[in-house]
């Protein structure tokens, strides 16, 4: 009974109107997508698509964690290092669980696409597993399905992928120098297994960095190969750096008491206490180095990775037991806001899993520091209500123009015109709400909704 | 102006007309209650209720709290160890503070309870307390009013007790063998007082344990005394444990800790941090046996029990100053999920007083483990709006099927309907808003609400 | 497309109609402010106000520090210790950046007064700064827009200020005196910085204080000291003590012990536990003297105050980087409330800028303690949204009857009446909520409506 142009708005019908409208000045608006996941190869190679398993669920850790929590091996879904499955016999799981789906954000972007791309209108069922299976495995052939024809349907106009500090970044020279592929994809810093002196083998990819910067062995060296790494970034588009830290702590440390955390954690002998200052200190020159390279800072904090250690060592990281933690900002990044929050154009975005931390601590940082902006909502809380939820957390303390617009920071390149869609009406619902409610003029609400989309991201990432 | 039939249901017409109808769908199913605190001698006994102060007020300490805060002393109204009090007096106290719980759950179960089986409708007030109190006087000497027949009435599937592991369970085998009352009324087995070091009787109550069961003071014997009155309430019909710890800790120690632990606990000798591991591992251990005798696990964490020492010492325990705490469980809970979590057929119910943890922890990982179910809100969040920040909070990420269906969790045996209800309302509402919003089909949302009070609560307390 | 008159109010039609009728009953009422930060002398010298930026701007730290989040310097707004700035420059700077203020309660107050008391319809920005700037200007100078004369029109029944212990009350005593004005401006105890080892002057303030009451240098007559300044602002028409303490920690000591620590105090010798132990005693010792003397405690913990030192060295405390703290209150007030919590006549209302405390703390502490009133929504959180969402989370575990009423806490003399109105507004709109959805009947929600702008405040602060 609600018309799909309808989804995702307030059931009251003025408000509903409104929320169409302001929906509809940015409902084909060009994606600005700054932080995401995509494999570049997916861009670079072209190839189609496998099969529907390979394209929607295996490698959806969003999906394949649910149907997990329901009593399904990862095995059966081919997850991470387990062996291949059958495509359709994965499928036919998937399709007879698709009641654990509902209400979800993964099932509702997961109808949108089966929908938009491949005429599905029906429910996923054990009746019509393979019936939709066929449906999308006849449809993958069709060229007009392959990546960069979709990347073109999509409208996107920026991606930017997560990439290793000694990624070569050909295979975004690759496509930077294609002729035929004018999309603009861009490289993102990740230094993470490169300044935690907990990752198992820190010490080695250290060595890898130093021996390639042709830098010595000591504190100096590491900071001076790192900036060398960003260097080539920069070169190679990157416009910002990622970090996914457990916790945002920052601490400045003098130049000896640095040096000397290196040696103790190259040589592997570094305790928890001191293992927990070295990172801060990195999160702290990761800030420095911004500030002198002009890249972009988002900070992903406040995530248990891997909390079942079986599952982590038989199918990988990233297989659905990553699970937030409450995170602390304000006291934890003192620090680092001290030293550079009030710096000239630079920029650090906040996301968190921990929706306290909004009200309380985000939005009133973001609302003084110039610097600091709020985050997209993100992972567990990039759904409909969880992004109202946000909005309403954060506007009413630092409004519309202290956030870092729509982060899809997926990694099912399939999901990404959903989940930009879901984010337009979540965002129109809203303002048309502080329309009815005269909290804002129906002229600013079009401003804000479009500023949301285009001026606002392109401004935090410098793009 | 609301008609009673649309309590609760949210005020845009198309949206409340959907919740209707999928209200209707169940508004009239039988109860299943899995969790609560009614005293199974009520059904055993099958004796009228005293009068109204005895069945509304003296026993619910959410209403005595209440008035408390206003200024009443609780002996005023016979609580706990008080001295009797005149009932008419009591009611009348309440009837005159009436406005005090205008909003509050309480409030709003008690007056559908007073209009639906005693005919009030009139607001209670100084006024009205004379005549309300009459006319519930008069009802309680019908038949029709005592508990077997409202247990009936109110069409009770199951109803689970909370009992001590040393009871004999002889009012349980007595409702049982009973021909004349066909109710099912289950045993819960709640050993915290035998767990934790620091109860003050705990050494005393751990020697009747051991002895009952004929096992050595050793901690295998304390074990194997445990497991012993589990088989026995399984005997019963017991078909979950239930844990009130101050958090949710859980760790593993080799059998030489914790006998030596246990030897410290039973000399009274442990110190703070001791008693913290020794219920942390006896939590883990309750695991291990549920894993292995299929008792299902119910963790209701977070609570600071006797707040204010006074009263405790004056009126006993359960008086109205048990105040929820910040709860951890991603950390907390992490040994026992890592030994446990995917083990076939253990089903772990986590309840939380403290909203933050349902979409921050709760529901991703019952996101991924197949042992973990997300309590239904509980104590101070079984309430309308309350409800509905639970399910926007928690449905998101984890969906309709990690949930545990609904838990009244009441010793106040005539609110059971009301709590039902509310929930089923609640559910109808949050369902027919996301149909409104094109998230969820008409038929799924149909089926969703009957399985949340038949095949969710039977599938995850194994009835 | 929204009335004036319906603003803030639900889309709903039905809801809206019945949220207009309740706010009907309370839109003229006279205002109580029993907690703020107006400066008395603004009343006593009732000088007209300089200019739209003195007005509107510059000492406003809600609207200063969001223009600063968005690069503007804090010297270019004249703010705290910078030099005077060119005030038309300065409104300039605003008015240009008024998108930034869409969906802020600061905007929205803003908008409010502009066209309240200066006929402003059209939005602030560059094209209408000068036309704005220059009929606020023009009014200005009108004898109807000076303090006394506003304070009349506002209908301010009684304004509290927040007054240093030392304060010779002089200002207040000339207000009082003064019988062309008839306005109650009474005083409020606010003695942080004469109770905590921290502060920077601590020893000489306590030095003054005990000098003025002509006591030894001992923690008695300390305590004397301050009793002898609590009883000088009762004679001046104190009703309440205000404390501002980072964390609500609380805890007794004998005397030898606090002795012992205040002389360490004194001599700027603790370390940060024992400087933790002397506030949380002082707390306990305000709690003590509330119960011997009357004066209502309120407390506002949990903001890091001078979040950015260099903003603070340069232009003082209270210039927009003081950034709220995660706050527990249920074990840090304990020892507080064992000892006072239920002693008859204490009132102790408890804040907090962590809305996470509202529904798993402070509303169960206050449906127990008849001591203990719920603060209302406070500095960030006093904003429509953070309103509702604090009703939902307190009402129903605790009711409307366990609140402290809308308190301002405002230093913009300018806002009271919008503040107020937004705290009306919300309330009228969260029982027509109720009203709709079959939980308040109409007649309980006109008096409960009623109730929060008068009956209420009146009673929690003794007015």
């Amino acid at each position: 009974m609600t018309e799909a142009t309808d989804h995702l708005f307030p059931a009251d019908r003025a408000t509903r109107a409104i929320a169409h409208e302001l929906y509809d000045e940015v409902a084909g608006a060009p994606i600005i997508s700054p932080h995401g996941h995509v494999d570049p190869r997916l861009l670079a190679d072209d190839a189609p698509f496998r099969d529907p398993a390979d394209l929607f669920l295996t490698h959806d850790h969003y999906v394949t964690r649910l149907l997990h929590s329901g009593g399904i091996s990862l095995a059966d879904l081919g997850v991470g290092r387990a062996a291949p499955v059958d495509p359709r016999a994965a499928w036919r799981i998937l399709a007879e669980r698709w009641h654990m789906f509902a209400g979800t954000s993964s099932g509702y972007w997961l109808e949108r696409e089966l929908e938009q791309f491949f005429g599905v209108t029906e429910e996923l069922s054990a009746d019509s597993a393979d019936r939709v299976y066929d449906r999308i495995a006849a449809a993958l052939a069709d060229p007009a399905m392959r990546p960069r024809a979709l990347f073109d349907q999509f409208g996107i106009d920026v991606l930017a992928t997560t990439d290793d500090p000694l990624d070569d970044l050909s295979v975004h020279a690759r496509i930077a120098a294609d002729p035929t592929f004018p999309g603009r994809v861009l490289p993102t810093f990740r230094p993470d297994a490169y300044l935690d002196p907990a990752v198992p083998d820190f010490a080695e990819r250290v060595a890898r960095l130093i021996a390639q910067a042709g830098q010595e062995t000591t504190f100096s060296g590491y900071l001076a190969a790192i900036e060398a790494r960003r260097a080539h970034f920069i070169a190679h588009g990157a416009v910002s750096t990622d970090h996914g830290v457990t916790e945002p702590f920052a601490t400045d440390l003098d130049p000896d008491a640095a040096e000397k955390l290196f040696a103790g954690a190259i040589a592997g002998e570094l305790d928890a206490t001191s293992a927990r200052i070295f990172r801060g200190h990195m999160l702290f020159q990761m800030a420095r180095m911004s500030v002198e390279d002009g890249l972009v800072m988002t900070v992903h904090p406040g995530v248990f990775r891997g909390h079942h250690t079986r599952t982590l060592e038989r199918f990988g990281p990233d297989t659905g037991h990553d699970i937030p933690l409450r995170t602390e900002f304000v006291e934890s990044l003192r620090p680092l806001l001290q030293a550079f929050g009030t710096a000239p154009g630079f920029h650090l975005v906040l996301f968190s899993v921990d929706e306290t931390a909004y009200s309380r601590e985000i939005a009133p940082l973001a609302g003084f520091y110039p610097s600091v902006y709020i985050g997209a909502p993100w992972w567990f809380l990039d759904a409909p209500d969880a992004i109202l939820r946000w909005r309403s957390a954060v506007t009413e303390t630092a409004g519309f123009y202290r956030g870092s617009g729509f982060i899809d920071d997926t990694r099912a390149f399939l999901s990404i015109p959903a989940r930009h869609d879901t984010a337009r009406r979540m965002d129109a619902a809203f303002l048309a709400r502080l329309v009815i409610e005269g909290r804002v003029t129906r002229r600013t609400a079009t401003r804000i909704v479009r500023d949301l989309v285009d001026a606002i991201p392109r401004e935090v990432f410098k793009l």
